[in-house]
């Protein structure tokens, strides 16, 4: 089973494709209380990065310090700026569909050889990626189970079966999906968030793409439990983005989202996810907005 | 006249404080077809930029080209991912109210001297911006004058008062105005684009003040016109967004959003603005999105 | 006819190994009057970068802005310091033996394929580049022909010949040559500067290798004269890098060098060579010595 | 006592200006060998930084990846090429004037405020810095104690002095002196290289500064012992750079140096530095090169 050609041969847009008119409608209508969110985790010089990966930095192209020092202010008009430097898969993210994927194509049978150093993702790059307003469906396994859980503990199909029928949620296509494991509660910013990460299991990921969700997101940096089960490498991002197009959400914070549910006795809500469209790169950094 | 001190002392917020629940709610009351259109100019190094800033960069740190010359793929797992370079102020961004100011001090008063090289805006940096839905109000003056404004063409208090008035438009508070001048159809990724734009002038800040507008955009990249009016430099800047704390949204792309709401008959619109918070940044780059 | 094996199979250094004791010494002796000069090129955001590459950048992470401002000095301490950003082939540099290949082998048979994206180029990177003092000879065509090369002037074998003649020289393993043709002093830091350029054609190369100099240097930014010949791109690379091991010194300026020799009546000198061994990067940066 | 005015006020080299024919023809006369050492550290993303730098970044522009997957290789013509993000006080560095100051001068007399964030720093930048070669003396504590010095040991100038007896060296002006205190043999690439390391006091830097120096070094990244004494702040920067006009050269590498020297029974070696001129950087990279 796979999105593969469902919307064309020539598709880059994937499981995003879902999320129509009615679907985005909606989504709108759990706005009822005006109440926003963001789920985004700070993005800066102190936010943690795994070992691969490097911290953003950010330069100071001109500052206050500047005109105390003596620079020209013509008509007294001072301003400042600066640049930043960061990977896109640092920070708060929708993967891309050129992320991630197996054998010689991406998802919808791209070469994968469109991505190479110079002009960086040619086919399914961030700026493929599409704004989407849409029912978002919060899994908070904090609050079910009264606590973050525990490293590298497998979150499966039963796990969201469960959770779909405590909260009484109907499976609608082009929802989005957002699991709340606690994991950056626990350990926000520490070299520990990169490890042993609980998440969804490959069972899971089956589970949501038979449901036709637009995109799947967590409250860690991969989405999946880590390590994978034996014989298998990220198979979750496999399954979903790569043979469903389904792009996942990474590094959010979804505490202030749970909490807020919680009280107000909901699972669900608007989320809007607009990615920056940078071209031919392979996430598409955001801060995702959650409306109840 | 101003916005200082009217949310406390230690307000960063600025206008965005006028989107309440009721304005969120006003807004999204106009997503009526679930039509989702990005306001974003593309970012990448073919994005043009200002000879003083910088062209954006984006680095492979993995592509497909490694596992092409070898690379190790556990499982069959292959992944791509890249930095990216650029400046805050490239591209389609939401001034943070750290960028524009006169005299020692930030709007509210916020020490300027709090923005240094070190730590970046550590008042009123693009961390403190948060997420907007509200009332997206266009002022179309492609559509009303039939095509792009001519260099430099200053849009004055009585175009924007002409442009409501046709549009049967009672300003609200917490408004969002977007200016659709046609500079950046006319000239994208040109050089033209960042020489003489047509735009506001002082009296339409102040008019646009008066109204309590949350933020207001436009399609050039800095919203107001150039040159400035003699013996004033980005006067704009400093009544919405020193005075007021009005961030201005800079860098949109408004040709499909003009269009649909001319085919459409309508000029509001559901305006989603949520930016990166990047900490100490002067500008959250951000992919607006409007709802119909 | 090539060096691959001349000095080991695991050999990375190639030409620069003819650099033996007895050649610093050579090199040394012609070091009379104690006058030092700089060959290098200014590197910095003015620079000139050809339309592929990026201009460098330097970001200042602390300035005299920031104690203006009020960042604290314990006991008075001030510094300032700063982050650059520049590709290893902008700028005066030694290319490193990973730089060119055809085929699938690097100099001396190394995979091509250890040049990859993240850890860079594994063998023949920057960091195998060893410093250099040896007799350098400067085939000045300025000086012979009473201003810089006309455009796309190709240098030939007989050209150096002559030269080497007139200069009434003996080529010696070991030797650096040097050639200046006068395109950075006609077009420093132009547009024009990357088209072009006057330089030696695939003759030559091979008369340089058979004398077996040490590395080859010229004030262009590729060494050999552009456009390559028809149905050959870039064959002194080839010939000199790839199949002799013997690396080029680009973007020098030769002017103050060639004057001074000039009014000394000399044609060689001591060069001094020690590009930055930075790790897995394709070209050392450097600031090239001659001394009278 | 200061070198303030001593070579006129507009002077940006400092005592490098000691560094006069004579001197460089005394260090060439010491090149008797013919035996060349790079006194580098390497520079890379796992060489070590202190907290508040960070670690140097490659990228690679273009790699034998990309030809793997596809890219056109014109007559079989391959490059790679990369670009380098680093700290220009990461690696070895000498110092630029313009590092380090008190109150409101540079050496000289210049504004510190001509550094500021957009130009980086207009005076005593480190393309002011000139290619030195001259005599360098070898402080070698490690080959003298039989170790490495433990943390934060000083290094007086009795201690100088007693070595400069042992070594039967007479004290000439414009000398370069490195100092060897075996912290990286130690500390190479570590966290605690940063903490902690032993080097000169300030008597030390009086001492030398008496005596002409043109430049002093050491294989630790700040040559003077850390922490400062009580009611100092890097006093060694102050005397030498700041009132001396003597640049620093730190993060070297000494080991192969003192182990050559001790083996030849020798302290003095030609020494030849040629940093990058990077043009307002407050630091130049080098790969520095002694010849014995």
């Amino acid at each position: 089973m796979s999105n593969w050609g469902r919307w064309g041969d020539d598709d880059e847009v994937g499981a995003l494709n879902l999320v129509d008119p009615a679907a985005v409608l909606g989504g709108l209508a759990l706005a009822t209380e005006g109440r926003v969110l963001s789920l985004a985790q700070p993005i800066g010089p102190s936010a943690g990065v795994p070992p691969h990966r490097r911290a953003p930095q950010r330069f100071m192209d001109r500052d206050a310090g500047d005109y105390a020092a003596g620079a020209r202010s013509p008509d007294g008009f001072c301003f400042a700026e600066d640049t930043v430097v960061f990977g896109t898969h640092s920070g708060t993210h929708l993967d891309a569909l050129s992320h991630a994927w197996t054998g010689d194509e991406l998802y919808n049978g791209h070469a994968a050889t469109n991505t190479r150093s110079t002009r960086g993702a040619q086919r399914c790059g961030a700026d493929k990626l599409v704004p989407v307003l849409t029912r978002g469906v919060l899994v908070d396994l904090v609050a079910a189970r009264g606590g973050p859980l525990e490293p590298s503990t497998p979150v499966g199909a039963d796990d969201l079966a469960r959770a779909y029928a405590d909260g009484g949620i109907e499976p609608r296509t082009g929802d989005a999906v957002l699991l709340r494991t606690g994991w950056w509660e626990r350990h926000a910013g520490s070299p520990e968030y990169f490890d042993l990460e609980p998440g969804l299991d490959a069972g899971a990921a089956d589970w949501l793409a038979e449901r036709d969700v637009a995109l799947v997101g967590a409250d860690n940096y991969a989405v999946e439990v880590a390590p994978s089960a034996p014989g298998s490498t990220f198979p979750v991002h496999l399954t979903l983005m790569h043979r469903h197009g389904v792009p996942l959400l990474e590094n959010l914070d979804l505490r202030a989202l749970g909490e807020a549910l919680t009280e107000s006795g909901r699972t669900t809500f608007l989320l809007v996810v607009a990615p920056l469209p940078l071209a031919g790169s392979t996430g598409g950094p955001v801060n995702p907005v959650a409306v109840l």
